[in-house]
């Protein structure tokens, strides 16, 4: 089994750093294959397709997007059937147009018919992350500022739909609670102030945990200036709010602009100078991109 | 930990059978905190709030909608947390307004900051679920047509969405490929026709397993009728092509049309008279209903 | 590792729909390998057979049967060690007489010897079912009467078991609680009644859920036919009951015979014209079939 | 939830090292209830029981037996559903009566009912193996022989396996390959002899690991005798040899019968005077003991 | 079961942000219980101690050190046996004297046996990191330095012995390869030069990930110095080209030093003004701390 | 993949029963490789080292020792990445120089330098347990004394630190507290006297289960012998008491001696004629051995 793309057939420059943790898609493959084989596998085809039927198949795009789950695809049809194999002329971050070929599918008819469905579901979704993430990319084109995602992930799914945001040219924020310190207001009010939190925060953690607050209002954010932090989060303001924060940090430590941002605001928000859009919709409201699977058995 | 709803305070009668496998819910729940929690745990929460704090917090509805998913968002709590409670005054399917409490939450602090994402993400992805469907089975009240769901699940999470469907008013089709037979046009080609794929499921499987086949022609229909079967999938047909389907069957098979249906088109389409209509985007393309944590520390 | 049976040496032809998931025999043999090695191994064999001793074995039928597991055999060795090979002339469903080569098996010595008890221990079973199925599929052969299993089988091994059945020549009832609607007495009672039963269970379920109903007496009996089933299931009826019952069913649901049914009574009640004849024994206690590994080491 | 037995109601004295891993059952009960609960749970219960009917149930004995399995019962209505409990007046390895009450259960009728099934397939096998160990044991009582297992087990059932030959009074040979060593034909003949065999296996094993190697001929045995073993096999001998075997080994090692000993069998291998007598049969080929479940829901 | 500590015991304040996460806990201790009880369980204990025995242990130090591990012990008994408790005056963090009682533990008399050398087996090990780990950080007293750990730990106990670092007064280095960027020789070389990596890695990563990067020789450090990282590691550097390195830095990052240090050398290096110095040695040659376990029964 | 030793090249005849079982193997380096992996993976290699790039690499020791784990190693890399091939010309148990290379590792660079830690991990622990083995064998060489290990290693490791033991050429004592029965002082006192304890363990075990029972003083072994027992283990005693206890079993039991040996005292406790000598300190407290990987990246 292959995934093979030869660069001169890329039409955008894969991100090199783009990864998905090969262990992590055999665990999820897994356990998508059993959720949808269940105890007696795909009876209708059992019933219908002898056991020696050759299938040849493509997966094609019925909308236009950018390409995410390849990987994900290859390992769903492999895990059930060693022999079936998947190459395309594409990497994951691609651009689709409609009716594209994604990937073509060969191996015994059974085994493609039965493991279809999980590998579009994976690369169907992840497509859908990756295409959303794209559109408020091209918004900003320009700026200085990246769009990130959050933790509003679909449980189970996070490494997937992560990467899927890489794949649209996003940038990830933390992975989990563990691999950052994002103080919130609640922290704040708890640990007695903003420096308070900052410093409780800045003593416990190891030297490789960077530090980011959330702040409301620029009284907060003068708190924080004064304290330190790798990074401020810039919680529900406006364009105009935005760059006045933007003009006060001078560059003393990273900007990250949230709150409600969609596709009509966030190249207001862009414009005000800060590094960082988040988009919770990213992962939890992106539609599925329109995926086929088109087979000839023979 | 208790989750009660008085009858009174009902304003919708839950489904009866609503039912999600608690066994499930543990383990989805349980790869979900790993997923969020790391090595090092929610380490912003360690640093700043006490271990003896308590906190009470209000989960609220952001925007109108269907409530899916309180055992989950118990079970959340509980599995990093045996102490933390979580009560509400609805139950799953129950509609929502704006700002409506959802559930209560009391326990150690540090444990409701530590699992609240997990928990919201589960309940904001069941509850716009719930609401989406709730939205299509609306546009189809007064008609005989049930909304029903389709295999295109977020791969790990199909017993969860399906349960969502149901909360919003919808029915469940297959739970995998091994529940019953759905023969589409890949099968009667290698399989030699509509009435040779027929033939052949009907002698395969258990007395258990009900067949449906899909078709694309009334001359395909046809023959269906001629072969029997229990269900016959109308793909991809306008409403006139529906109705003189659901004419020819006259009540010898249920019917189920299918193929690109939305919310401004599932009103023809059930007005044909056919029993169910089949939406791949319940599941695969519903946005996140918005819910949020207020949270009072002491 | 190939497990290949040329057509021509067919005596019998394989159900074409006999299918086990690959997935799931990986888990069991996994599980099978570990509580037969333990944390030490095979310390017989390392004790005693060289590093680089190879060996040929053959399994042999030491009683006629029906062979079934074969698929599993294969796995049970290559889950242990890649290098060992499995081939067979036989299908899992085919006629064994005694005394007749079931697979040939080559590779590490050690290893041959290692996994050996746990393919037999699988095969053993699975034939000895597959056997006593086919015993009970002949005392009814000319009738209309399917043999079919219940759920009385041996926990973590139902897939197995189900699967055997089909090698002798019966067929599967349901595979778990979810895949169907049988409603026993206890279900009746508490509805109100057979016809409470049979609408609540219709209204709750999807499309593709099949309704099957318990009846002890005719007149019960002719409740459910007054309201409709799919199956309807005689419990405990004698060969003339069961007549009468199918003469007032009139075809218009399927029927099944069940009830302390045994090789002696199991052909009088197929003459009484019912569709399936369930026996729990076929999985609960069918006796091993007496499978022996032959080993030459080298 | 609590498994009770009064001492004065115990009609046999249960053996004190009774133990089944309170692990191992959880993980065996949990995958058993995975494998009947499926996806989407009991269908039937959900549409035909209220949530808050509660129940109360009884299992009893159809015949008569010995019991083995209450805590393995226990376990699995828990699992399901913490709310169900389980009271007994016997305890695993009492003999029952047609008709007596195995145990009480009570709780929620939905949970009830959709363990039962688990629970009696673990009880049913497992008090089916009990069973035929104690006709065993009775049939050679007075003399000095007792009865043990092999490890021609249920693939993943061997823990409770083992256990339930305890629980009809049999002793148990090897777990597992790793915690005896057990010389057999082939090892001997690659190993270049019985004495090669022994002292090989002698040197390489730790103190605490006992050394048995099998016989098929008193010229063997000699050699057995002379080089020195904890225990012998004796393959396949009638009672005439196994007596001379006993003669010649004059209680310098234990001695054990295997091959093909059946009921009419045991007791003339019994009076031979060998230590232990191995039956493949008591796991593999024992029938279920009939037990079912009574219940009254309210 | 309680694992209570009143604050007047404490003679050392405990980190209040020490934590391991209860989910990891469960798992190891779950794994650990299966590896010492294998299939058969605590024979010894089950031949010689009736099952309604009560037991009353003492965990005791045998020697001076730190105490680590009482939640996973707590959980160890737990697990196997939740009537036991385990109660102990103290932390994990505290110090302890010859003598000195580490824990109190109650229950059943078979399970107190049968969990405890899991349970000391995990405190063992941690106490005997903590205890290094403290001997390290008082050499370092009264500088700048603090004591790191690094990911030379046993397999699949990362986070217990990251865990029982921060019980000694170290704090931690990357819990794994995922978490922040250390760059090495090999990455450089391959990178292009110092630079080179340093823009490689900034780029690819989020907003949220530290960058550390390794230098042998003072032209490597001015590198790093014109082009910019969060932290650099100097390593196998002896004292006075650490001293040298730290002021040429001038705080500008935070400073790290490696490789072959030892409590002989450790004080020397610290006076150079470094922020960390990471030993392996802590987690992969710490002597266990002798603990031992007095029991009682009744 | 392999790993390859030809017989010239081994100074040290490796004992053919090292045995450590492939599926434990693949358990512990999945857990290990998940541990140090994260969600994200290997984002320092990913960032800078080009995913075409190949490495070859070798590991060296950098201190005399024995090496144990090869396999284990192979298994790590292979698992990440089936491309990656490690050999060897060493196997297990063989002697280490400093300098020698141990294995040559060849594959992706980013995959090897991914799984690097992970193998060296598995590989430094367990050649330490067996380097430190070796020391206490070389101590008693010429008495009939075998080192043997306890039951105190690391949780997880069990059977991956006894193996090593074997390779620095040492024997196992129990691998769990299932495998033998070992009667302690509480044993003892709640069993009622020395002789009531051998004869419940002797009556409640398998004819293949091993007794050892442990005495502190000579009138208790007196005890012993006059009940017989398989193996006495005599408990922190000197060399004088434990010869005279050798002298009093005059071969009737095997002997081990226990408590508190270290490599000043090992031989002097040898010279007594003991069977075994157990040392905890052999798992609990070995040091790593120091291993490193060079690597060249292409």
């Amino acid at each position: 089994m292959t995934h093979h793309k030869t660069p001169e057939q890329a039409t955008v420059p894969a991100n090199p750093a783009l990864f998905l943790n090969p262990l992590i898609i055999a665990d999820a493959v897994r356990r998508a294959l059993d959720e949808d084989l269940g105890r007696a596998g795909d009876i209708t085809t059992l019933a219908t397709i002898p056991a020696r039927a050759r299938a040849v198949a493509v997966i094609a795009a019925r909308q236009p997007g950018i390409v995410s789950g390849l990987p994900v695809a290859v390992a769903a049809f492999h895990a059930y059937d060693p022999e079936v194999t998947l190459t395309s002329k594409l990497a994951d971050g691609d651009p689709l147009s409609p009716g594209e070929v994604v990937a073509r599918i060969e191996g015994p008819a059974r085994s493609v018919l039965s493991a279809e469905r999980v590998a579009l579901n994976f690369m169907g979704r992840m497509s859908g992350i990756a295409t959303l993430t794209s559109t408020f990319v091209k918004r900003v084109a320009g700026t200085r500022a990246r769009i990130v995602c959050t933790r509003k992930t679909t449980p189970g799914m996070r490494a997937f739909e992560k990467y899927a945001v890489r794949c649209g040219g996003g940038f990830n924020h933390r992975f989990g609670l563990d691999d950052a310190v994002l103080i919130k207001d609640n922290h704040i009010a708890v640990a007695g102030g903003v420096a308070q939190a900052l410093r409780a925060a800045k003593a416990a953690v190891g030297h490789l945990v960077k530090v980011e607050i959330e702040v409301d209002t620029l009284d907060q954010l003068d708190e924080v200036i004064a304290e330190g932090a790798d990074v401020v989060l810039l919680d529900n303001m406006g364009p105009d709010l935005l760059a006045e924060a933007v003009r006060r940090i001078a560059g003393r430590m990273a900007t990250e602009a949230s709150g409600g941002i969609n596709l009509d605001t966030v190249r207001a928000a862009a414009e005000s100078g800060v590094d960082m859009i988040s988009v919770g919709a990213l992962t939890h409201s992106a539609p599925v991109l329109d995926l086929g699977l088109d087979i000839a058995i023979d």
